[in-house]
């Protein structure tokens, strides 16, 4: 992929963000709930394009409620910031100044007896603030009573997603052709990271490189190991480009694999097969999990795979749905999340695959198409 | 400042976390407390230097409590990150795998019917399922029930804010020098983060650059805005080194400034004196703020100053004591935090000027020490 055909994305408009707040109005209200309270952060992001430039204590919340227009609370010194983000038109902005209780100043959007759903990353001072303002208010977080908030995409915001993967791919595609023999699994991060942004990303969220036993650690990132031949390599990766994320594993070998190496890698191949495989609309979550897990019981390694198979994305890496024995959350088209079994030996190896699935009419779409076979680096 | 006399720091030892831990223990019972719940950010990294490769919607929950020894429950596929902090061996390590309840695991750890103070940016989700779980408990935030945790800091601590705010004040002994004129203003921003890390910085936090009219929206960052000859320029930078924060702000002209300029930098230059040398021990934290508000106010400038005069400072760079109307902590040596007075004339131009400043026995240290007089810049 050269600079001349990167992909564009169509800005979101105004009207974008607007019928956002109200379907969410209208999703609050089939959920029970009086309300929705979005505080910075990814939620507020997809519902009106504003990010602060940074999350502190001062009380931000936009109170999405069927009786008033959406109305955003921001700290007096930042309402400029909020005024010039793409989608705060659609909302009335009301300020709070250093020194007033901006609890006070976010009762009156509220029913004193009212429920509302609440942003999962919310900070517990602002919701102690409101429970102690309106003793009688109720709150749920935003995954229990509107999991589903941000989880189906439009085509806008597919695009995106699968502008993402392929560059995640592209990159994949480059990382494969260095050296890896010698050199310290951080310089590898390193190079991944170049190539993230090298191929369109604005931000490189983590670069996982688990060499050897440090593989066997599934959140172990990459640190001063230095990478011999012979090893097993989980590389793990993603970022936001356009506001949107990518994540996918591959797991590559220094020179020629073990047998037991193969072994693993082709029963954790087979089983994120099956989980992809599984995706069509209707199905619920646990079964994405359930048929990837399956072949890997199978196998005789369920005991090494210490981790749910996926996760939903898009605005964030990590969100729901979340692809776990127990979620019967059904899949609808226009969600996007991983499919990512692994096997971990511990002090040994371990292995990951993973692509971002789009749930289609028909199935899913793998955003992420580079082969899933175990690849020799050198 | 060049490489070989860059400073260094002592390390923190686990003796160090288990002592602030049993402080923190103590300081709870005092304050009516059952204990103190501790998520990832500021307050974990410095009760046991554990921070999570990304603080995500699995919780992990440090609980300080009489009743037993520190525990910290960890997701399972991050116990191995955990395990390999400084202060982890201090606590008791607890973990809990996908799909199991996490509240479940964390009631134990709890009385039914205790009360508790949690970390202001603890997820609402988390604190949720808190409550859900147990039903009797009641919390508080830190900033609350327990604001000078992090308030007084040690030698050690003294000793890395020492150095953060030197090297902020390197930055700024070279940002004077570059070309301002026909500049953008993120061009300048990015001169400021490459002289921060070039100090000895290992983490940028702010470098906002207001030139002219954007000057008077105090937390206006850094924008395509190209810089006149005749700008008054607020800069506001800092970060974090060694794990501690620097911000410091200076307000400069590009050429030679108006009669206005020169009048506003001199009221906000006599008032940020004034806050300064109204600090020292037993002094309450409003105090400040009036000492460095009168001067603005008698100049005529009250209505302009349009925020409060200073923040705590430490593992963030926005943290208790605020100095502002209604904080009537009184100050304690080793607290550090800033005096930065403004005037803001919308549309005109802004001027601040910041110094850290570190309660001794006698009176007030500042943090920064470069000019503060109005710096004539190219």
């Amino acid at each position: 992929m050269t600079v001349s055909d990167r992909p564009t994305a169509v800005p979101f408009t105004t009207d974008d963000y607007a019928a956002r707040m109200s379907r969410v109005v209208a999703d609050a209200g089939a959920a029970g709930l009086d309300g929705v309270l979005v505080t910075p952060g990814p939620d507020l992001v997809w519902l009106t394009g504003y990010q602060p430039t940074a999350i502190t204590e001062r009380l931000t919340m936009l109170f999405l409620t069927a009786e008033r227009e959406p109305t955003l609370l921001v700290p007096t010194l930042e309402r400029p910031d909020a005024e010039a983000a793409e989608g705060t038109p659609a909302t009335t902005l009301v300020d709070w100044t250093d020194g007033a209780d901006p609890y006070a100043a976010a009762s009156p959007m509220l029913r004193p007896e009212g429920t509302y759903a609440i942003s999962d990353n919310a900070w517990a001072m602002h919701l102690l603030g409101l429970q102690s303002a309106l003793p009688g208010s109720g709150y749920g977080s935003m995954t229990q009573r509107m999991p589903m908030l941000r989880a189906v995409k439009d085509d806008n915001e597919l695009a995106r997603m699968t502008a993402a993967g392929a560059a995640a791919d592209a990159a994949y595609g480059e990382i494969v052709r260095v050296r890896f023999a010698g050199r310290r699994e951080t310089d590898v991060a390193a190079d991944l990271a170049g190539l993230l942004k090298q191929f369109g990303h604005e931000q490189v969220d983590f670069t996982v490189v688990g060499s050897g036993p440090n593989g066997a650690n599934p959140h172990h990132e990459a640190g001063d190991r230095v990478i011999e031949v012979g090893d097993c390599i989980v590389l793990d990766f993603g970022g936001l480009m356009f506001g949107y994320g990518s994540d996918t594993s591959r797991t590559v070998c220094v020179g020629e694999p073990t047998a037991q190496i193969r072994e693993v890698h082709e029963v954790v191949r087979q089983a994120q097969e099956a989980g992809v495989q599984a995706v069509r609309p209707g199905v619920v979550c646990q079964d994405i999990d359930r048929a990837a897990r399956q072949v890997i019981t199978d196998a005789g390694y369920g005991e090494q795979f210490i981790h749910r198979t996926g996760h939903g994305i898009g605005v964030t890496t990590h969100e729901p749905p979340y692809m776990i024995e127990g979620e019967e959350q059904p899949l609808v088209p226009g969600m996007c999340f991983s499919v990512e079994p692994g096997v971990y030996l511990a002090g040994n190896f371990g292995v990951r695959i993973e692509d971002i699935v789009a749930v289609t009419d028909e199935g899913g779409r793998r955003l992420n198409n580079t082969s899933r076979e175990l690849h020799i680096v050198g």
